[in-house]
C-alpha cells in the first residue's frame, strides 16, 4: 500500500493535528473533536461527524454558518459516545444542540447513546437521520452519504436566523424528505488503516449504487461515457422528486480531477434539459469523499425559498462555495 | 481507460461548458478563454493560462483580487497565440496587461506572440515568467509550478492596490527571486487523451521531481512514510531560501485525498519546527494539479509584508482560501 502518511496506526490523530494547522477558525478538544475557536453565543448548536475518510466532511464544515462542531472516528468507523457527549458539553450554549447523524448502525447508536447522556446532564438535544442513498431500497435503512453536506447548510441557515431547536428538526426533516442522492465509481478507494480496497473492479468495469465507505455497489457494468452514467443515476434519482424546481449537487469522490467534475456537470445539466427537470442551484466539488476513490454521486433536493437562500447565506467554510 | 469523461477528443470543450455551469463569475469567449463576467474598469488586468489538466488552475482563480483571464490550452498542451490575444483584448481595460506565464516553451512561446500581436494593436503589456521548479537545476529552464498560484494572488493584490504595470511587473519578479518548489508521486496521471500514464512506477516506489504534465521526477525511490519524504523536499527546498519567515504552500497534486493533504500539513509544520525556520502562513489544498495525479508539491516563498498582506486580502476565487 502506498499512502501519504506516516504510520496507520496514527492516521487519524495526524489528520487532526493537520486540520488545527490548515485551518485558523477551529480547534481541536479531547483530541478528535472540532470546534470553532470562536464558540457562537446564542442559537441553536449544530453537531454531525461519523467515521473519517470523508473530508472535507465533517470537520471542513465546522464553520460561520454551518456546524458548530464534528466528532471525527477512525477511518470508516464512528466516533465513540465520550466524543460525542464531549462536542455537546462544548458546543452548547443553552439553546439547545441538534445531531446531524448519517443513518449507519454505530453512528445511530453512539450519537443517541451520547444525546441521553447529555440529556441527562441538562442539555436539550435532538436529532435528525439522514438516509440520502437510494442505492438502498428500503428507506429505513438507506445511507447517509453526500446530501449530508446539504442538511449542514440548511440547518446552519436556521440557526443562523434564531430558530428554536424544535423548528430546525422540523424544517429539517420536511427538507429531507427530497433529499436523494446515488454514487458511482470507476476506481475503489485504499482503506489505510487496512491496505484493502473497498472492492475491486476490472480496468473495464464500473460500480453504480456505491456507499462512501468503499460499500461496493448495487451492480457493476462496463465502464461507459460519463453521459451515459449520469444517465443512469438520474433515471434513479427522477423516481423519486415529482417537484420540477431542484439543487443539484455533483459530489467527487476524493480522486476524480476537478476537470471531470466539470464534465459531469456539464452532462448532468444537459441531461436536466432534455428531461424537462429545472435546476435552481448547481453546487460541484468534493463534499463528501471516499478517501481517494475516484467517481462521483448526484445528489437532488426540492429547491424550497428556504433552502435557496441558505445555499445563498455566508459561510467561511473554506469547503462550501 | 477509465476516465469520467465523454470523448477525449472533446474533453476541453466539455470541461469549458461544464466550468460555465459551475462558476456564475466567468464566461467563457473564444471557446476556451475565461474572463470575468464583471469586467473590472480599471486597473492593470492579469492574464494566465496554459495546458489543462492543473484544474482549478488557471480558470478558478479569474475572480476579484485574482486573475482577469485565463486561457485553456488542450491537455498538457499550450493555447495558442490568437486565445492569448483574445485574452488580453477582452480583459485590457485601458491600464495595460500583465501575463503570467508558466516556464514551458510552448507557452512562452505563444504567449510572446500574443504579446508582440497585442502590442501591434496598442495594447500595453508585459510578462512574468515563473520558474519555481527546482526539480530542474538551470535555473533558466525551471518549470513553473504550483508557486504560480501564489503569483496570481500576490499580482492580482497588487492591481487591486492600484498599482502600474511596471510596479507589478518589477514587484512580482522581486517576489518570484524567493519562490522554490518541488514536487513529488506515488501514482503518475493518466492522460485522458492519450489513455498514458505520465510515468510508470512499481507498487513500492514513489517519484521525487515530477513535473505537472506527467513528467518524470529526478529519481525514484522506494515509497517512505510522509515524514521522510517531506525531509527530501525540504533538504532540496531550504538550499535556496536563506529568509526564516516563510510563506508555505502544500499543494495536492488532484488525486490526493484531503486526509492526507491534512498529514502532509502536519509534518511539515513539524520539521519547519526542526529545523528552526520560521512559517509566517501555511496554504493546504489543490492549487495547481496534474489530472489524477497522487502525490503533493510543497512551494515556498519569502514572507514579505506585502505578500502577508495579498495573502490576507479577498478574492472570490472558489479555489483559493
Amino acid at each position: 500500500m502506498k499512502k501519504l502518511i506516516n504510520d496507520k496506526s496514527h492516521f487519524l490523530a495526524d489528520m487532526m493535528d493537520g486540520l488545527k494547522y490548515r485551518d485558523e477558525k477551529i480547534e481541536v478538544i479531547e483530541e478528535t473533536v472540532v470546534v470553532r475557536r470562536n464558540k457562537k453565543t446564542s442559537g441553536v448548536a449544530l453537531i454531525s461527524g461519523g467515521g473519517s475518510g470523508h473530508e472535507p466532511a465533517h470537520a471542513g464544515y465546522v464553520a460561520e454558518g454551518m456546524l458548530d462542531a464534528a466528532v471525527c472516528g477512525e477511518v470508516f468507523t464512528s466516533p465513540t459516545p465520550d466524543k460525542v457527549l464531549a462536542a455537546i458539553e462544548a458546543a452548547d450554549n443553552g439553546d439547545g444542540v441538534l445531531l446531524i447523524i448519517k443513518n449507519y448502525a454505530g453512528d445511530v447508536m453512539n450519537f443517541e447513546i451520547a444525546q441521553e447522556m447529555a440529556e441527562a446532564n441538562g442539555h436539550e438535544v435532538k436529532a435528525v437521520v439522514v438516509r440520502d442513498d437510494i442505492a438502498i431500497e428500503n428507506e429505513e435503512q438507506r445511507r447517509g452519504v453526500a446530501g449530508t453536506v446539504l442538511v449542514h447548510k440548511y440547518a446552519g441557515f436556521l440557526a443562523s436566523s434564531g430558530h428554536s431547536l424544535n423548528t430546525i428538526k422540523e424544517k429539517v426533516e420536511e427538507m429531507m424528505t427530497s433529499l436523494h442522492s446515488i454514487g458511482m465509481a470507476i476506481h475503489p478507494c485504499m482503506v489505510p488503516t487496512t491496505g484493502e480496497y473497498g472492492f475491486d473492479l476490472q480496468d473495464d468495469e464500473m460500480e453504480i449504487g456505491i456507499g462512501i465507505h468503499g460499500e461496493k455497489g448495487i451492480y457493476r457494468e462496463k465502464a461507459e461515457p460519463v453521459d451515459k452514467i449520469i444517465e443512469r443515476l438520474l433515471d434513479e434519482l427522477s423516481k423519486y422528486n415529482e417537484h420540477d424546481d431542484l439543487v443539484v449537487m455533483v459530489n467527487g469522490m476524493g480522486g476524480t480531477p476537478q476537470s471531470e467534475l466539470s464534465i459531469v456537470a456539464k452532462y448532468t445539466v444537459e441531461s436536466f434539459k432534455r428531461r424537462n427537470m429545472k435546476m435552481a442551484k448547481l453546487l460541484v466539488g468534493d463534499y463528501m469523499t471516499s478517501l481517494d476513490m475516484q467517481g462521483f454521486s448526484l445528489t437532488i433536493v426540492d429547491a424550497s425559498d428556504e433552502l435557496m437562500k441558505a445555499l445563498e447565506a455566508e459561510t467561511n467554510s473554506d469547503y462550501f462555495n
